[in-house]
């Protein structure tokens, strides 16, 4: 599928399906480079709202509103997975004219479901750990003969962020998935528990006419399931080979856009967790941190744009999430020393993406004491 | 004028009076650092309107649109020294609750007439070209006298990127003035013609709680009186003391915001042509090529916000104008080597200006190679 790079213009209308932070940042580097940019979501106030004069009223979820929606663009892109990508296919063939869709929905369909991800990624070799399909609670009584160091549920749709996963130990009762697993009809599967030392990230964005630029590996810390911090770049010996695998996976499913390879680094190596057909939480360092970000990397690989290396700003870079403490208003002093993306979130709760804070320095250790101490001027 | 930091959240309101790119570029800078940003313009297809849902349909000289404007915000800033300070100040006064404005719209009143901002210069000796007041023809005669060398005519308001201005040369005919005079009740200034070596240009952000940040010094380059290129830094043996004097210069005047000083590079040393009290073109380069950008620090200066030193991300960098050189459609591919800012105009015309591209590399020469090089993909 080569294709000519295309000629952008004032009038090039970019639709994001979704109204968060992600859509929002998508939204700010879609204006600078002159595109029109259109998101369709339910609220005034959610994030991507705010920071465009083209908000559509309506539920990505509904026909009707995405139909209409669609309508209006040139390109159409996804903030999340979570998507009907079959109905969303549907519509753009009903509909004239329509818009160009990247991801293709279809794929979409596939990589959003926790199976046909994890069999994807196995007929690519890429390492990922062992997993099974689990559809009824006796499905799980396989797990302790295949699994013996322990296995992880997780539903085959929409978790996110820890939510829809449950870690089982070695020899633990597991009756409790009974009432988990059986009022949820799309199913779950069943992996092998992986120790790790860290875990890891890496984005890879591919163009619409096959151009591959690969960012820089990143750790990730977590709290409570959520991401709280990432620092990089991080050095592996295996990477490279990784990245390798990673190349030609995506160009076997033709995949056109960014997409997050969360990464766990195990005694047998490293290992590929999860992924994210879109742009993701451990890019957003990319911002400052890079010569090109991970927003105008995917906008570029939609709207066939020439890729280029992309390169460090400085050696060191870190992002720190904020992440809500309590349901009060968050106030918060103007960063010295970091920059600031905040998502204008009008609800605070504990553990809520409200923002976030990127630091660069000499070394990513420096950089991520940088960030950190610049988090304590926020109350949130 | 000593004050504490403001805390910040998320319903902090600030508007922009005028809706073009410098307001745009404000706007998506108060967004990253969650400010809620309002804009007062006439069109919702003017560039600062695009980029948010809080645009105001109204004119920013019109009474009634400003008082309803100005009954929403926490803070108040311009996008251009071309308002009347005085009714903003007025309107101020009655309304209550009312914003913060800064810079003081009196002080802008000041600022915005080069009568008044030659002589506030003169006051804290300031370089500047000798000058006197033209309010009829028949003032013009002392020039020759007063300017051998030859002089320019300003309009006192309103004279931008050269319009309003027109040089005399030694012994040259001026009765072709009398026709440019006499309609212009606001009058003109008359001041010595300063031959130059090269224009340069720097910019100082003064908090409200009086720190100050001051930016590289560049070199501007002018091509039909427009900004064509910006490169820096550029190296000279009196700015240090120029510094100096336009800090003090600045706290004389209690100015808060940032500000720029063109100036010129001549054989008698460095001398300021003129002052914008606003974010500027010849500050453009600064979005990726310091640790912080004149939108934000602008926006930290109004907002009390703490002001630390800024660097530079690379050793040079460059900054191009995308000038319109037609008034067709513009169309371009996303650049690979430089960062784009398109402003979204919807109509192009010669010499507009239609967006920008700034280029970072090891010297400033190499950054406008990169940046010049890149500009052939637009076609405007």
């Amino acid at each position: 599928m080569k294709q000519k790079y295309i000629p952008i213009n004032n009038s090039t209308k970019v639709g994001v399906l979704g109204g968060g932070q992600l859509a929002r940042m998508l939204i700010q580097k879609g204006h600078q480079l002159g595109l029109e940019m259109h998101v369709l979501c339910s609220q005034s106030q959610e994030p991507a709202a705010q920071v465009t004069a083209h908000w559509h009223k309506g539920d990505p979820q509904n026909k009707s509103d995405l139909k209409s929606f669609m309508k209006c663009l040139n390109f159409l892109t996804f903030e999340s997975e979570f998507i009907s990508g079959s109905v969303i296919h549907k519509i753009n063939q009903e509909i004239q004219p329509n818009p160009q869709i990247f991801p293709d929905p279809l794929l979409m369909d596939q990589l959003q479901d926790r199976w046909t991800q994890k069999n994807l990624l196995k007929k690519s070799n890429i390492p990922t750990a062992p997993f099974i399909q689990v559809n009824q609670f006796d499905d799980l009584l396989k797990c302790p003969a295949l699994f013996p160091q322990g296995f992880v549920l997780k539903k085959r749709m929409w978790g996110y962020d820890g939510y829809g996963t449950y870690l089982v130990e070695p020899h633990q009762n597991f009756d409790w998935l009974k009432s988990i697993i059986d009022p949820f009809p799309q199913g779950f599967i069943a992996e092998k528990k992986i120790p790790f030392k860290r875990e890891l990230a890496i984005q890879i964005a591919r163009s619409s006419s096959g151009d591959c630029v690969v960012l820089p590996l990143v750790e990730t810390q977590q709290r409570d399931h959520r991401c709280f911090w990432v620092k990089g770049p991080v050095l592996h010996s295996q990477i490279d080979s990784l990245i390798r695998k990673l190349k030609s996976f995506l160009k076997k499913i033709q995949y056109v856009g960014i997409m997050a390879f969360e990464l766990f680094d195990s005694s047998h190596g490293l290992i590929v967790n999860e992924i994210a057909p879109r742009v993701h939480n451990s890019g957003h360092y990319s911002l400052e941190g890079l010569s090109c970000d991970q927003f105008t990397l995917h906008l570029k690989c939609i709207l066939g744009g020439k890729l280029t290396p992309v390169f460090l700003k400085q050696k060191g870079f870190a992002m720190v999430n904020l992440l809500g403490e309590s349901d009060s208003t968050p106030y918060w002093q103007l960063p010295s020393h970091a920059h600031l993306h905040w998502y204008g979130k009008t609800t605070n709760r504990i553990g809520r993406k409200m923002g976030h804070l990127t630091a660069l320095d000499s070394h990513p250790k420096k950089a991520l004491k940088k960030a950190l101490l610049e988090k304590r001027n926020f109350q949130i």
